[in-house]
C-alpha cells in the first residue's frame, strides 16, 4: 500500500513537476524520488519537520488535483495498455517484420521530448 | 497565418482549458471556440472591448507558457504522426487482418477519457 501510493506520487511528480513551485519540487524530490527522510529535509532547509510535512501532504494534494482535470497520468497508463497490446500481437504473429515492430516500438517514450 | 494561429491556440485551449480561470476559460471559448467579436464579448460581460482584449491576449502566452512546459499539444502532433504511419503500413500490407487495425485504431482519442 504504501509502496503503491509512492508509486503514484512519484509518477504524478514527474508529469506535474512543472506546475508546482521551486520550494515544492525541491521538498518532493528529496522526499519522494531521492528518499530522503523529513528530518534530513528539514535540517536541510533549515524549517521545522512539521512545515514539511505540511508542504508535502499539501503538494500531494495538489499533484491530485491536476490529474482529475489533466489526466496525465491515466492516459499514460491507458496508452502503454493498448502498445502493449499490439506489441504483443505483432511479435506472436509478425515477429519477423521488423519494420512493423520499428514502428510500434516508435510509439514509446514520447512524453520523453 | 491567422487561421493557422487560430488553430494552435484553439488546441492549445482544449488542452489547458481546465488550468484557466471561469473568465479566461469564458472568452477564449466565445472568442476562438465560437467566434464570437470582441465588441460581442464586451456587451455580454458589460466590460470595455480593450479589457476583453487584454484579457484574451494575456490567456494566450498563459496557453503557450503551459505548452512549454508540459508539451501536451506537441506530444499530441507527433503521437498521431506516429499512429498515422503504423496505420498506413498495415493497411497497406496487412489490410485483411481486421484485429490488427482495430488494435492500431484504439490508439486514438485515448485524451477524450
Amino acid at each position: 500500500m504504501e509502496i503503491e501510493k509512492n508509486y503514484r506520487i512519484n509518477s504524478l511528480f514527474e508529469f506535474y513537476r512543472p506546475l508546482l513551485t521551486k520550494k515544492q519540487r525541491n521538498y518532493m524530490q528529496l522526499y519522494y524520488a531521492d528518499d530522503y527522510s523529513l528530518g534530513e529535509i528539514s535540517e536541510d532547509f533549515d524549517v521545522s519537520r512539521q512545515a514539511v510535512y505540511d508542504n508535502i501532504r499539501r503538494t500531494e494534494v495538489i499533484l491530485e488535483n491536476y490529474e482529475k482535470e489533466l489526466h496525465l497520468y491515466s492516459n499514460f497508463v491507458i496508452r502503454n495498455k493498448k502498445t502493449d497490446a499490439i506489441r504483443d500481437y505483432v511479435n506472436a504473429k509478425y515477429s519477423n517484420d521488423d519494420k512493423l515492430l520499428e514502428l510500434v516500438d516508435s510509439l514509446e517514450n514520447i512524453e520523453e521530448i
